[in-house]
């Protein structure tokens, strides 16, 4: 996040994995540029009130004081009273806006995170990481729920992806030597700015404290005025463009103290995210973990450039772990110091961005929300994508035919499209050779979080490993026929030069050739003018006289048999675990049971990602039912699904609750020999099948092959009976 | 390896990835013992003939310094000969029996590794990581085909383990804390001894240079005397069991020196083989990259157990990235620092290992290598399943399973049940805790390398992790009716002590209750039999006396309603990374092209893990053709069959060779718009069908619904052109 100044060429590559969009009031991001007019007008109606509260007050003292008529007094006190209920009231309605939708809102957004995170962790879908030893802050295990609806995720990443696109997928190691991210910038500038406590040594991110600070004093302290209100959402616009001295002056000026002591704090300083270590017995070969998966294919390049016959545009992918020394992580699942990125690298003609495949999605619509409506104070709106390229809101097709995959992928998977958005980067969060970049961001009960970055970097990569490692990565463009071409030959007389500066001859010739062209000719014309020119020569530190006689400055004709140039890349890159943390809010329901006495959790996952398929109950204990259940078990996995089957003693209705809170999507219940039921969780219908059907149809359905509606309209209904839910 | 000793409680755990048997002398394992008679009586042969050709040799330059008679001279001369034609015989006849098979079986399978590698590297199965950068000793990348394949040997061990057998799967972070790897003693005892160039600083593994040293004497030198010989055979034996005094005492006595440099070494030193790092900013946490997976499955035993409702037998299981910081990486893809591994950790009560599947694994037979036949001399051989685990070979029947099921996994796979062997532990190479250990050993140009570790490591995990954790790892068994139980009561009567010892009693107190029930019941009879006994406190340092007043020892009868006890656990691991690299070799071979001018290379991977399944070639360049090849393209990747469109106008054989280099198993020639040709890749042979069809006959093959003699035996042949190879 505080790498995405635009002096930063770093920014838009690292924004991802550092930006969770700030907070609700950035739904109507204006708001943090300049205040919504109802809550100045608010805080402007607040201030006033409560000078009238404090006026009356005083009055009533006054009239105490001088011993008034009881009727007298009792009536000033009426009115003070009715003005503090008129204050009251303003105060509600300035808390429902500070705070998003309808006063309560974040309490709710709080306890629906807390249901979902109780269900999660209480059914395994994740588990603190080595819990027995107290655990690490941002360090989760995935339980067997969960690890199975990961797996399901990037399965479904590899078949929509790099199967269907015909990507070029690698698998680099996670240890990385530290020329590699020397070269990509990350050694250099992949840091947070930190504040120690200054007597315990506690470590915190500063823009945290700052934004926190905010944060507090915009939703709690209804008192502070209008111009103090703007001032703050000024500061947390401008958070991430702040320097480390700026941060730390606004810390001083706050007093802002060390949170869990109210000791005084450090100046903010930088810290490397990477986790560092040695490679091999020497200790002098410093490694680190990677901080993404991307590099691993920047640096293969030319030999997946030749394993593709040397043809552009192709498409690279990784799936792996990658590593943030996060300094105090926080929003749980969200901002974790080890995480799976799926990262793709499309390989492109910069002179020819066009993608064969846009058609297949130019008629998607979705919210998209582009630069300009975010800086005119408009919300996210429904565009077709077709529109968005054609109109050049998003630069290019191969950009837009990405993100329109990536809106397929995610709602596939079960995120709800409305709550679903794609925000361009403004101006100051990306970085300067960046060409257009957008996030795909999800709502969810932290706000609205960055899942999957797609951003046209242009050639930036490939120049810079070019650079650092000295191995060219380029693409050839072989010409049908031979182009000519403008060159402009740079020709030292070495003979005369020798005579003129006899041993820094050398230096004065490699200067000579290193002008850039617009330098040349300006010599060109000054030598052909003058006869004569001043020229700097940087090795030897000072001016030397050119005549006309020492080089030779002509623009000559050649001709090329190819173009040599670097490709532009277009990167989406994925959070898988943030994805997959959205997509457990938005499964989320409550449904009450039968009897109404309790509430019941559901996910709706589709058969997808469900982390297993159906369930398998005989009704009551009993061998014959066991045995039945046993053959569809068999059916089951020769067909590739999922399953469990339950024996317990349970109440069927029980049974279907734990069930539906794993979100398996289809339980089938054998209530004789020769036909059983299957129960779809969502509707909760029940239809009648034959033993020798029951897998097939449930393999049928979550495969898409057919839809439930279809298989209702097939079979005979169940209709269940009291105690079964 | 090195950890491999009785004496080192980790040894058996750790003994994966550290261990390649060590070279081919081990496939008769005895004769690192006793030397195998013909080498011993060929070494003692030669040295006799030695002895005759340097008396020959004296003999003649006394005969020509006595200026003797040419034809005398001759005579010598040719005598000479005639004993160094003998002895060179002798030489080749002991080269060939220390070099294994016949001679140049080391040369064969040299370059049998070289052409693999040079294929596997020029068509990106994988390429020496950060290769720009001139790479990094131990890391290798998977391109394109080997991450597919690799993608594809994960997806059939989570289907044949995880799914087949109802595993729990987690997912744990690399990034582990001290309190972890310390309590299962990784930070402590996972080394390697170290020695140093002391000119130079370079490292290498002492263990490496020694045993490098005994093998270049035993296979170069022919001159050694057999008794030599047998003591560096019996150094290659006892190498895993030598301090690191030994070892360096060895490296003094030989003068081995650096490789490199020919400097002295320093004295060996043990380095921790796991990469260190430091987890959040403070510098206070130290971390590392895990060097195996099952840690993180230890550590969630307790909620594991309560997802399995609190019942046993359960497995877990983990795939996932380990770490291992070697010293001197060699063996290529089979030895290096980062790793994919794949473990199963199955929960089991220790009184009950039997296994209701273990019937359907009990009819299989293949190469067994039990510890006695090993210790006899004898070699492995052909051995029933059920066979072993009714004779005790194997330990128990869930061992037993498992052996089995990874059997039919790498077999499936791929792997030549041929050079596949299930060898057991030595008595030295085990644990004391553990119960029994099976390596699956796979033969390649390296010798037989250990590939999926099976082992019976009882309760020592679970301990462990109890002991330093505080957090109890066990198991609870109830019992149907509770069961009465013998206990031993020690009752100190506190007043008495508390007259007798003053403010020492608490200290007596204490010593009094911890007493072991051996140490009570002796105390007891002494009270009976004297009336009071010495009896040593440690925490005050000095022995008391204890009268019969002063302590009741008793043993009641109690109910117990269950037990509670810690489970065993039973853990097949796999190094999916050496699995690959040895099928790529068991898949691999040449064969000549059309014309027999060149040789072809393919590899004979099975669907299940090649990494496209189908090429589809146009036969000639040409708008129609290429069309046809779009609509099956669309047919394979609905049917979710991976292939590739080739369009490239090169001959219809070379992109033949091309496909079969990278082991797709079949390629479709559209050749017309209606009917198109199958080719399967190591019959050669083609099938003709319709264009509709295509698809689906590819999927039933690929999915082992149909053999590809049943498609032979079902659709017309097609007798393939000249030019079609």
């Amino acid at each position: 996040m505080r790498l995405l100044s635009s002096l930063t060429p770093l920014g838009q590559h690292f924004s991802f994995r550092l930006r969770i969009v700030i907070s609700f009031q950035s739904c109507n991001f204006p708001r943090l540029f300049t205040m919504a007019s109802s809550e100045e007008s608010l805080r402007n109606t607040l201030s006033q009130k409560q000078s009238a509260v404090d006026a009356q007050a005083n009055a009533v003292r006054a009239l105490k004081a001088a011993k008034a008529a009881k009727a007298e007094i009792d009536a000033a006190i009426e009115a003070l009273n009715g003005l503090k209920i008129e204050k009251a009231s303003i105060e509600k309605k300035l808390q429902a806006v500070v705070t998003g939708v309808g006063g309560d809102g974040a309490l709710n957004r709080e306890s629906f995170r807390q249901a979902v995170n109780n269900t999660l962790e209480r059914r395994l879908f994740y588990i603190p990481s080595f819990k027995i030893y107290r655990g690490v802050a941002g360090l989760y295990d995935y339980g067997p729920p969960g690890c199975a609806v990961k797996s399901n995720v990037l399965a479904f990443w590899r078949q929509h992806f790099v199967l269907e696109e015909n990507m070029l997928e690698v698998d680099c190691p996670c240890v990385t030597p530290e020329a590699v991210l020397k070269a990509s910038g990350h050694v250099d500038k992949f840091t947070d700015l930190m504040v120690k406590d200054e007597k315990t040594g506690t470590c915190y991110r500063a823009d945290h404290l700052l934004k926190d600070f905010c944060n507090e004093k915009l939703q709690k302290d209804l008192s502070i005025s209008s111009e103090k209100a703007a001032e703050f959402k000024h500061v947390l616009a401008i958070m991430d463009d702040l320097s480390a001295e700026q941060l730390g002056a606004k810390i001083k000026e706050y007093g802002i103290v060390a949170p869990d002591t109210k000791n005084p704090l450090s100046d903010p300083y930088p810290f490397n995210l990477m986790f560092q270590t040695s490679i091999g017995p020497s200790g002098l070969l410093p490694g680190y973990m990677r901080p993404e998966t991307a590099q691993g294919i920047f640096v293969n390049f030319k030999d997946l450039y030749y394993y593709n016959g040397n043809k552009l545009p192709f498409a690279a992918a990784q799936i792996g772990q990658a590593f943030r020394n996060e300094i105090s992580p926080r929003q749980g699942l969200l901002r974790v110091r080890e995480f799976t990125l799926a990262e793709i690298e499309h390989f492109v003609d910069p002179e020819d961005k066009s993608h064969p495949k846009f058609t297949d999605v130019a008629n998607l619509e979705f919210l998209m929300f582009p630069r300009e409506e975010q800086m005119s104070g408009k919300s996210a709106r429904i565009i077709p994508l077709g529109e968005a390229v054609a109109k050049g809101t998003v630069n290019n097709e191969t950009l837009g035919y990405f993100i329109g995959r990536v809106y397929l992928f995610l709602t596939r998977l079960g995120i709800d499209k409305n709550r679903l958005r794609f925000r361009q980067h403004l101006a100051n969060e990306m970085a300067h050779y960046a060409a257009d970049c957008w996030d795909a961001e999800i709502e969810s009960s932290y706000g609205w979080i960055e899942c999957v970055g797609i951003a046209d970097r242009s050639a930036y990569d490939l120049h810079a490993h070019t650079e650092k490692s000295g191995v060219p990565l380029v693409a050839h463009e072989k010409f049908a026929e031979p182009r000519e071409v403008e060159k402009l030959v740079i020709a030292p007389v070495k003979k005369e030069l020798g005579l003129a500066f006899k041993g820094s001859q050398k230096n004065v010739v490699e200067a000579l050739e290193a002008m850039k062209e617009k330098e040349a000719l300006e010599m060109k014309a000054n030598l052909e003018s003058n006869g004569e020119v001043e020229f700097y020569v940087c090795t030897l530190g000072k001016n030397v006289l050119i005549k006309k006689s020492m080089v030779a400055i002509s623009k000559e004709k050649k001709k090329e048999h190819q173009r040599v140039f670097t490709p532009s890349v277009i990167e989406p890159s994925f959070g898988i675990g943030r994805i997959i943390y959205c997509l457990f809010e938005h499964s989320y329901y409550m449904r009450p049971s039968k009897g109404g006495d309790e509430q019941l959790n559901v996910f709706r996952f589709p058969p997808l990602v469900a982390p297993i398929k159906c369930t398998v109950f005989p009704l009551v204990q009993n061998e014959q039912y066991e045995q039945v259940a046993k053959v569809i078990s068999k059916s089951l996995t020769l067909s590739g699904i999922s399953h469990k089957i339950d024996i317990t003693g349970t109440s069927i209705g029980k049974r279907y609750a734990r069930t539906d809170e794993l979100g398996v999507p289809f339980a089938i219940t054998v209530d004789s020999t020769s036909s059983v039921t299957i129960r779809e969780r969502d509707s909760k219908d029940q239809i009648r099948v034959s033993v020798e059907e029951a897998a097939s149809v449930v393999k049928d359905v979550t495969d898409g092959l057919r839809t439930w509606e279809n298989v209702w309209s097939t079979f005979p209904h169940h209709a269940s009976a009291a105690a079964e839910d």
